[in-house]
């Protein structure tokens, strides 16, 4: 039985190790600079790839991340189940429901946004083929289908992943833009398969019972299944320990379809991604069991995927500027063109419309699953293939800043992002109310430059108006303070409690003082919500108490919401 | 860049779906035989492994399960990737103060559980090669080491899964057993070093530079590790997206763990099993974290790494009835005795060391793993290499019941198993608590096969004693009936709800009727504390009320304790 050496799984479970630790922190820093954690992800590919270790540490870099031999192909099959499981969750995530309401909008921005890339990929491949990187003697017809196809197929865990990150994934627009990703990536295989036909490789059924199988398996999968697993759904879990028996069905489930769609000659991802939507939409589906598999996937599975997106090539070495300037291009603006006006035709605002383009626009996932095709085949050189990956690279980047951009979409303001670690106060000394607030308004005044007193006086005559005990042992005393450019937060807890006459008659344990610009009345207001949803978990409360530094409150405070 | 062709990611993908779901479904027949799982899922490798399903469909198995080629390797990556998040999950169970208070016991039940059956099979490999199956021409002093090594090592997976599903991992017991596993393990592979070193193959480093960086990593991960992590993952939380940063950074831990150890010479299960318990041991991994691991590794990729191990060899073609005899008593007698006794000069009481000592006694899985190695370095044969597969698998099977016998285990019994789809009633006639009592008995006379006024009567005297509405909506009227050999559980749901003078005056929206045998009186406490507990969830019962159907009801109960 072939096996894995001993100096292979070293270097396979050393790689894994590293880039999913330099994944997520790179992930954590997009998202601190309000930029799709996606991006982040792939970065740490790039940088462990031969564009930058590969070109400092070449040995180091041919044994962590090998190309070929029982490393890279043990590799390339934990990121293709990597893949195919992320778009399970994806799929879990739709609501069948919205896609039938938004369904005539979807269609309009698949045909047309996948229209205008074709046609334009297709007329430069075939008229001038040169430009795109056309080598002589390769089937002239194949690569102008090709390149249209690349350059129309869109990059649906990419865009996934992006409105998972600016949390729209369940909105309507979210709806509309997968759906219409899924059938434009859905169409593009089947293209992509005919192209395969022309050479006279790789594919494995004619290409008629391609496109057959692959319709029926979608009415399948979206009409018949969420029915009939509303019914084997209960029954699963009624004769099976839990969770292990729902769990190992949903995997089965996915891991059958995913070979079922790899086997007719599209991707393993549609299988399980429309086996996710079946699953999904079965009110079955225990909240608890949706949440073990999305959080294990999304946040382990998928930035491995995306980093080795950026593992795959060296950036620079095969880097035509010309080629990559005219794949972009072509790409970008077709994709845009075409999918806002079929967004506008299916009847939405402007602004919508042209947020739906930018959605559709991040390109070029499945685009390189093709070109390594593609590639293996001679139909394209290696600096067609780079063209397409820095292509994908740099509409995945621009997608979602463009979206948050026209969409003007707001990252949601937490009490925490205004709570510097010399505003918390870990036991205060204070024991009634107005003490207490005169504790925390001293050692704010420094983090403001205002005076102890006049922060004092503010939040006294706010107070005065009327108590600011909220109950459940909270008090939010505040007040705005003109001069301010940004809010601040400050706590202070007390094991003795202060009573801060909430109408629960409870002590306060937990004393926040937050003083804000005087302009901006409505993130006064998200604070104070904040903190009131934080702290209706009953549990929180008892554990705060509990905590012996700001890091550990800060700890308590972030995984409150799903604990 | 080395790729998997279309074919082998269908194959692989159909293969992991088959193979996932069978196991699935063959742990829970184990269940439901009062066996643990883990037998199920082994079998499961069996059918599907050229064993049976091989030497049926020959074809049909060589490309599902290649044994060669891109497909093999990228399963064997998988399967070691499985096995190595288990032992993550096993390591984050352990509770070191138990392991410190257990220590010295555990070390003495290694030790001697290793020495016993190490000396009898170097004494039998030496003296009397040939019954053990020795080739003429190999190392003879390497052979006999390493018969002695593979019948002395034990199985940590399979006996950390066998106490798991027995529910007593945590235990004393459990904890003394682990630890003696983890050491004992240990120790095997050092001297299965030894004898890589011997055959001069195989060997990254000197055997020194192994054992030391051995003895350092450990007392690293137990010592070191913890105080470290107790600082470092409230950081973590405080300064990353939930659940997202602390499920990188334990997986990230857990796979460099893994590299280095696999690095040093020992195998990469030691590494995340260390790992697993410094993680562990941190009161600040958040219990939702902890059950996100657990959950996803112990039902997708456990059941996966054990289906695997059938998967390896024929059993039927390869089998020497003999040479398999000697190696499973050898194996068992000298494990069982030794450890036994190690339990016994440790200061524990017959019965517990007895247990402890079939407790040792699953074998073989880490043998497996030696003799795929030995195997390739012609230190063994076929048929030698079959007898360790079926000693492990015979271990295996009898430890787990074994220790049930030896210990007087019982499964805990729910009040689920009683209740038959006949004794559903979705909606009650009655409106008073005395007619509904009189409906189910003559529901249930049928079914226990007693006249209808006779339970009728029995229910009634004890529920004139005392009320049996137990609050939340929930009424237990029960008694004992003479002549029954079985317990009948009943469940009447009532949307109006019917007066069963319950402490908190709510009416009863649930109606049980719980007839026992006259004798047993534990049986019938133990299903009203089961129904008592199941209904302390808040949510279940306005669930419940909304159900349609006896299989809804299940799997509404089955799932209400987690979620």
């Amino acid at each position: 039985m072939s096996q894995l050496t001993h100096s292979e799984i070293t270097a396979l479970f050393l790689a894994l190790g590293l880039l999913l630790a330099s994944a997520r922190v790179l992930g954590e820093l997009a998202r601190a600079m309000n930029l799709p954690a996606v991006l982040g992800e792939i970065s740490a590919g790039i940088l462990w790839g031969p564009t930058v270790f590969g070109t400092f540490f070449p040995q180091w870099s041919v044994y962590l991340f090998p190309v070929s031999g029982g490393g890279a192909l043990a590799f390339d099959g934990l990121i293709t189940l990597a893949i195919t499981l992320f778009l399970l969750v994806a799929g879990m995530e739709i609501d069948l429901s919205t896609v039938w309401r938004q369904g005539k909008v979807a269609l309009y921005v698949a045909l047309l946004g996948m229209f205008f890339p074709f046609v334009f990929g297709f007329l430069v491949g075939w008229w001038m083929p040169g430009i795109l990187g056309y080598q002589e003697g390769t089937h002239h017809l194949a690569f102008a289908l090709f390149m249209a196809t690349v350059l129309s197929i869109s990059a649906l865990p990419i865009i996934a992943k992006i409105l998972m990150d600016l949390n729209i994934y369940r909105s309507d627009m979210g709806v509309t833009i997968i759906a219409a990703a899924v059938f434009n990536d859905l169409l593009g295989w089947l293209v992509f398969a005919m192209v395969l036909g022309m050479l006279g490789v790789g594919q494995m059924m004619p290409l008629g019972y391609t496109i057959a199988m692959t319709l029926v398996f979608v009415l399948v999968m979206i009409i018949l299944m969420p029915p009939v697993l509303n019914h084997v759904l209960p029954w699963v879990q009624a004769h099976s320990s839990w969770p292990g028996g729902i769990l190992g069905f949903a995997l089965s489930f996915c891991l059958l379809a995913a070979a079922f769609t790899e086997w007719i000659g599209i991707h393993a991802i549609f299988g399980s991604f429309l086996a996710g939507v079946a699953l999904g939409d079965s009110k079955h589906l225990n909240e608890r069991t949706r949440t073990t598999i999305e959080q294990f996937v999304s946040f382990i599975f998928a930035p491995l995927f995306f980093a080795s997106i950026g593992l795959r090539v060296n950036f620079v070495e095969n880097f035509n500027l010309w080629l990559t300037l005219v794949v972009l291009v072509l790409a970008m603006s077709g994709k845009i063109v075409g999918s806002t006006l079929g967004a506008r035709l299916g009847g939405l605002p402007a602004r919508e419309s042209l947020g739906i383009g930018f959605g559709m626009s991040a390109q070029g996932t499945m685009g390189i699953i093709l070109g390594v095709l593609a590639l293996q085949f001679e139909l394209i050189s290696q600096e067609v293939f780079v063209s397409l990956v820095v292509m994908a690279l740099v509409t995945s980047l621009l997608s979602g800043p463009m979206m948050q951009k026209v969409l003007r979409l707001k990252k949601a303001r937490r009490f925490v992002n205004f709570l510097p670690s010399q505003g918390f106060v870990l036991q205060l000394t204070s024991t009634d109310r107005w003490s207490a607030i005169h504790e925390l308004s001293t050692l704010a005044s420094p983090l403001v430059d205002k005076k102890a007193e006049e922060i004092t006086r503010a939040v006294y005559a706010r107070e005065k108006m009327m108590a600011t005990g909220i109950g459940h042992g909270v008090a939010v005393p505040h007040a705005r303070i003109p001069g301010l450019t940004e809010p601040l937060v400050m706590v202070g807890l007390s094991r003795a409690g202060i009573d801060f006459d909430a109408p629960d008659a409870a002590l306060a344990k937990v004393v926040f003082l937050i003083l804000s610009p005087e302009e901006d009345n409505g993130l006064q207001l998200e604070i104070l919500a904040d903190i009131a949803a934080t702290f209706k978990v009953k549990e929180i409360k008892e554990k705060i108490i509990g905590v012996n530094s700001y890091v550990e409150f800060l700890a308590m405070v972030r995984t409150a919401h799903g604990s």
